[in-house]
């Protein structure tokens, strides 16, 4: 269905911000340019190991801002409750909302509340949209075979926080979502580098659907290293029962960058110098060999594609 | 509860934007000022004679921007989707926001879109927001007894168009939604004349709500004469019949001005050349006499108050 609705929706606004198909649209206004995004958050349940609907929503947009390359600035915010929905949540909620503002710099200047019947939403959906002011545009046509992978931190975090919360399961240890603004590190280490060519945060779908998404239709490809694959053990064990694979599982607090082989250890040490870049790690690099494809280089040996999507992309997530 | 979550917003994010409470905040953004705004919206049902949740949408937040004295640019959209939604029904809703946006001249730059199992929401809710550019700056702490109050048209075509087909009451004549943008009419007032003190549109809550807000706190009130209260009769009749008041009735194609007595002649004759303001009306003036109040001289010959709020607001009007 979502893709359907993808490309439904890029057939029907046919515009270049759009087709761009980035996190956040890069739109002129007053003679400068900046960064436009929006996401509803509809997670279920509302509150997980590490965060809850609230934060979620305020760190999702600034990370859709962020690896755009803008420093997000205001946020909106628009919320749907069920009637009934019980007040102490509602400011639990809204306080934690606040809190992720002030967490991140940025500024609630706009909101609107819809309260329908009890049974005509479950209990509460958030919708965060966000601007912010231009100031680096990676150059995503310089990306180059030599160029290396990087991932911030363990990815799976919050898609397993979220999960085993929701499924009541207990693991050894409790997996907490790693939630969290992106826009301070990212600052961080554009400051230190010139040579980061391309940023996302691998949400939805996972490290797999980012690295895939970076290399489709282009004449280069991705070899990755599972060894160097930051995955909390608690993460492998909860994967392993469940039967997913970490590499599509979100993350809501992870940049996936691509870097200029010589800007490698500057980038690594901005982010290493970061508390939520101390795990950072190289995980792979592009080649020419496998245009378009990204391919796992196993901690067994082997090779295999990793796909776009090998199944349906988990409900109510984020 | 409403006034509970506003009142809660306003005093945990307490910010310059969001205390001036209005449709869109003013910030700043690259050295310029823009207007930014969000609305979610749960309509029921969400087609209705006149527009759907769809074009609502995207006119809801055009008019926002454009009470403010922004031209609108850039919406985003986010949907969340029932399981099961039909397929035909969501091509037509975003068949209808790509008209609306085309009409409106704005870009649906970005957008998101999430699908909660079935029950989870009622078949759709749409969420836009929007930024635009200011233009002008309507200079409410200049507003004197003896400006004037214009309405552009018909109060109350929305909120009966849209009970009338959720409740299945047929009236004599069809009555349908005013569901409009109003961009267009509000640049060509603001070129024909620089005496507009106040711009607002009186969705939720009716005229009476947003010229309350306008009298709130301040040193004059408005003197409204019922006689020239443009209202159709078909709402007035249905009114009557639902136990309305068509002062209170949701509109979603007008704009409420309050413009100095010099400009009101010019303010006029722009409005009546357009299409959509072709039955705006002179309904009140600004007095010193009712500080604080809305005072309705009634077509009996009578004053009353017009309060802020008579009961509850209706539900799942926009």
């Amino acid at each position: 269905m979502h893709e359907l609705i993808d490309s439904l929706f890029i057939k029907v606004f046919a515009n270049d911000a759009l087709r761009q198909k980035r996190d956040s649209a890069i739109v002129e206004i007053g003679g400068g340019r900046i960064a436009f995004t929006t996401d509803s958050y509809v997670v279920n349940p509302i509150i997980f190991p590490g965060g809850d609907i609230g934060s979620l929503a305020v760190y999702g947009t600034v990370n859709d801002l962020s690896v755009c390359g803008a420093k997000p600035l205001y946020i909106s915010l628009g919320l749907i409750i069920e009637e009934g929905f019980e007040k102490k949540a509602l400011e639990r909620i809204v306080a934690s909302i606040e809190r992720a503002a002030r967490r991140a710099g940025v500024q609630v200047v706009t909101g609107d509340t819809k309260v329908v019947e009890k049974g005509a939403c479950d209990k509460i959906f958030i919708n965060t949209s966000g601007i912010g002011e231009i100031f680096y545009i990676p150059n995503e046509k310089k990306i180059c075979s030599g160029d290396v992978v990087i991932v911030s931190g363990p990815i799976g975090d919050h898609a397993i926080s979220v999960l085993s919360k929701r499924e009541g399961i207990a693991f050894k240890t409790t997996i907490r979502s790693d939630s969290a603004p992106l826009n301070g590190l990212i600052a961080r280490v554009l400051k230190a580098s010139s040579k980061v060519r391309f940023m996302r945060d691998p949400t939805r779908g996972g490290l797999a659907t980012t690295l895939n998404e970076a290399v489709e239709r282009k004449s280069f490809g991705i070899l990755l290293n599972e060894k160097s694959i930051p995955v909390r053990s608690g993460v492998k064990e909860a994967c392993e029962l469940l039967g997913f694979d970490p590499l599509y599982c979100a993350c809501e607090g992870r940049v996936v960058m691509i870097v200029a082989q010589e800007g490698t250890q500057r980038v690594m040490a901005a982010l290493r110098r970061d508390v939520l870049g101390k795990s950072a790690s190289v995980i792979g690099a592009i080649t020419k060999e496998y245009k378009g494809k990204v391919i796992l280089h196993t901690a067994a040996g082997g090779k295999r594609i990793v796909d776009m999507l090998t199944g349906e992309q988990l409900p109510r997530i984020c």
